[in-house]
């Protein structure tokens, strides 16, 4: 690629739309660029950057024994309606009629379509296994488009849909491709991590987010400092907390304290001169038509999936001012356990309730909270479970010793056991050995190939560009010549790289070498080669983009030397 | 690729929702399923050949010079708007909303994009020349889908733009382009034709259509038998005929002759015992607000392209009843060119009318024709022109002695010089050497690449199935081992293929040598080795599958063999 005809326009100027790093160097080197909100244009530089990842994903999936297919971006309306996610995807599904009013989405994932394509297809045992992927335009129509190519709206994604004869197939089916995701994404140069992760949408039990670490992620995910242990938050468990026995000293009296106009944990807190983690908050929910208490400690957050994971398949709603108006004992801001249970309320307390004797609550009645509160003398639990979020610094559920960090990624992969989610209602069924009809069990695997590119860019890059690793970048080399001789030779290295297959971009614009290096930087080969006065001794300039480390390469030499570096 | 693990069920029964031969093949052969009306998956044999197209498409695009990049499928309603093509397009067009009312189309063409794109990045005539190409998923809401990924709604295209200082730059771009393309169909293994084309609603002057000669087509286009001449019908231009010069004994008096009932030219001419040729056909139409009278032999039909063309800028229609009975001189049915020139009436004959002397027309009265009707002295013409359809047989408009045939096809491809159609509405301009801004000069260049699958299907296929050529077949090799000896050395050779680089199937199923000859025969693999029982001496039979030639090979000269006539 000749930058003088090369379709690339480089900026110094932060773009106004940029909001994070790799957005406004994918802009400023000329690698996408903005259509419309959510939506973006590849440019010869950003579209080889695509282009390399999917190759990357397309070769590990095929090593993993998937097998790729193209499905189409329109899906009829009808079949969207047999799972219910016609409603259920809600308004981020985009749609549309056609010229005879028939309707359809553009495809955000694909497993109602797979499902009955495998149906149609497959009905023996003897057919089975089978994992089917793709790699294609997706859409979405999010809220908020942002970050650039992070959260977009029409976007590549590979999604592969596995369908075996039992759970245990599946099982073997999932390790498979957590197995390649790994790979896709160590040969990314991703720092990433395998995170469990609670069902959303999509459905089905087992599943893993891959997390892309990142200051500027959406994701907020635990690890552990010690052990391999990560969750994201939403799915972290808490290390259950040991029943506290205290001396009597300890005890301390029931009081009741007077505390006008400070329904909040922290204004209790503070008016009080307490910790908030003394304080026992105390949250209604209805529970299909059943009211709850839900206990956790005054420093920490109910995690409504973990506490819909303890109350089963019923619907769950927070109160509202209704269902206090109705209910003049629930003192909105002054409620405690005391009493609940008698009044037929059921109690759910984090296990980390056990681990304080004494607690501040609200006193169930305007203005005022008790103090001194114990469990089982003035209050009574009916079941203690997982139900508050993790904090930084918590223990590791998994080992001893471990700490729990916080951090922020990007997601780029999630893989689901979806179990019967999709073939129930498809009628995606086989005929087993026995005989018996049974459905199939299906896991997916979704991977976001242009996330990737945006990950990459937001991990590899420093204050001068991008520092694309080899495995990804739009050329291995750059050639920065300097004067007429250096662009001769610089010709006659390009060619050399070319016949060996070693793709280089060479800059013979007539530009100052200040606009040349500036550039090189800014699109982020891993090698540049600065062809400059060293030529005249028979030597030129290595310099590592990422790194800086400057090496002189003897012009005969210059082959060999980077078809090591490059590998 | 292994069959006992590929997916892929093949089928004995023609689908009831074939149309064509390639459609039915295509399904039979499991390359493809539909999903809906026009929108079809492409299975793992089905993708192998599309991707082995677009392989071949993309690398004569890039040997041209131009440069790939990926614009989105989604675009705003304004950029449309900005053309004219928002309302021009109509119903073709997929339309829709997003959740928060804005409007976009699904592209099924990339013209506003591109143009846009280049004006944002490029603005000095030192920038140009540049050619853009993508391969991307396209949308167009036909009226009628048939035929399988001949006419899809969902479809794969590779559409390229160019941008250039003037018109010279323009034909070296466009004639770079058709080199392109001819490349591309020579390698696809099509016989085709490059065809002169009327533009579109694309807009522009010269244009080309590529034509795969099928008689499935519903294309129309005519050749001329002695010399290199093609065009499409509506393009195709007559030979000048000669002025008839007739002795007086052939003048035939004016005579008007009673023809109750009988307004269609087949049906006055039956009546009269004449033929249709003999017939002035006279119809009538408003050019912009005047009448005008168009005059062509009875056993042509008047192409209104050329009409158009005629006319000029003016909106063209033809009269209807209320046209008629607004002018009772008009008779419908009995209408001829008779007095018409002095009642205002613009007359336009095409230049197949001089070639006869007498005619017989419409007299201008209810159930009667005249017969004897002589240019010149009966009525007057205007503007003589080209304005009828060609005919087999005509003569060439280019040759001494050349004959033009007919011919169905499918248009695989059509190229555009576009001018300044895009680059005036869009505001794509240039600084010109001297200072001047100018708009660029555009070229646009499609290629229907999952219809070239299809077409290539149309035109190589016998009775067993398909025969794809080498170059896009999804395997080069199918072998085919007949019991379990022969399936051992059956994998060896298949492992020694993969070495090389050979992508063969293995039927490795336990399935009859019927089942099996049957299935390589409807897959269509341009090469099938079958290990049987000559393998006790250490041979093979190989079958071409296009020409059905068998010949024994050693076992251990066959990737040898298998490498000559792979190429």
């Amino acid at each position: 690629m000749r930058l003088s005809a090369l379709f690339v326009r480089t900026q110094r100027e932060t773009p106004a739309e940029a909001e994070v790093r790799s957005h406004e160097l994918l802009l400023r080197a000329g690698h996408i660029r903005r259509v419309t909100s959510g939506v973006y244009a590849f440019l010869p530089l950003g579209l080889r950057v695509l282009r390399r990842v999917e190759e990357i994903v397309r070769s590990e999936m095929d090593a993993a024994g998937a097998q790729e297919v193209l499905l189409p971006v329109l899906m009829p309306r009808e079949l969207w309606e047999r799972t219910g996610r016609w409603e259920a995807y809600g308004p981020n599904l985009f749609r549309l009629a056609d010229r005879k009013g028939a309707e359809y989405c553009l495809g955000p994932t694909h497993e109602e379509l797979i499902t009955t394509v495998v149906r149609n297809e497959y009905g023996s045992y003897r057919d089975l296994p089978v994992n089917l992927y793709q790699i294609q335009t997706k859409f979405r129509d999010e809220l908020r488009p942002r970050s650039g190519l992070i959260r977009a709206r029409e976007f590549l994604m590979k999604d592969a849909y596995s369908f075996d004869v039992d759970r245990a197939g599946m099982r073997v089916s999932y390790a498979a491709m957590v197995k390649a995701y790994r790979a896709i994404f160590d040969r990314c140069g991703l720092d990433y991590r395998v995170v469990e992760a609670q069902a959303g949408e999509i459905g089905g039990d087992v599943n893993h987010e891959f997390m892309a670490l990142s200051a500027i992620g959406e994701d907020l995910f635990v690890s552990c400092d010690t052990c391999e242990y990560a969750a994201n938050v939403e799915a972290a468990e808490a290390r259950a907390a040991e029943v506290v026995e205290l001396a009597d000293s300890e005890v301390e009296p029931l009081e009741e304290v007077h505390t006008p106009g400070v329904p909040g944990i922290d204004e209790v807190a503070a008016f009080l001169g307490r910790d908030a983690g003394e304080l026992l908050k105390c949250l209604f929910y209805m529970a299909g038509d059943t009211p709850i208490a839900v206990l956790v400690p005054g420093d920490r957050e109910v995690n409504e999936f973990k506490l819909s994971r303890t109350i089963g398949e019923q619907a769950l709603r927070m109160f509202g001012p209704e269902d206090f108006e109705a209910r003049p004992n629930f003192v909105l801001g002054y409620a405690g356990p005391q009493g609940m249970r008698a009044a037929g309320v059921r109690v759910l307390a984090d296990s980390r309730v056990r681990a304080r004797a004494n607690w501040v609550t609200g006193a169930n009645r305007a203005d005022h909270h008790a103090t001194g509160v114990r469990i089982g003398r003035d209050f009574e639990i009916d079941d203690w479970a997982d139900l508050a979020n993790v904090h930084d610094g918590d223990r590791c559920p998994r080992c001893e010793g471990g700490r729990l960090v916080v951090g922020r990624s990007i997601e780029v992969g999630h893989t689901f056991q979806l179990g019967t989610r999709y073939s129930v209602p498809l009628g995606a069924n086989f005929v087993d050995a026995d005989g018996a009809q049974r459905p199939m069990l299906m896991g997916c695997y979704g991977i976001g190939v242009s996330r990737i590119m945006a990950a990459v860019a937001e991990q590899h890059n420093d204050e001068a560009g991008l520092c694309w690793p080899g495995s990804v970048a739009p050329a291995g080399v750059h050639l920065v010549p300097l004067g007429k001789d250096a662009l001769v030779e610089a010709e006659s290295v390009y060619s050399r790289l070319a016949d060996e297959g070693i793709v280089a971009l060479v800059d013979d614009r007539e530009a100052s070498a200040g606009v040349k290096f500036a550039d090189a930087d800014l699109m982020g080969c891993p090698i540049q080669v600065i062809l400059g006065k060293k030529l005249r001794e028979g030597l030129v300039e290595i310099k590592d983009r990422a790194t800086g480390e400057r090496t002189d390469v003897g012009v005969g030499d210059l082959s060999r030397f980077l078809r090591e570096r490059l590998g």
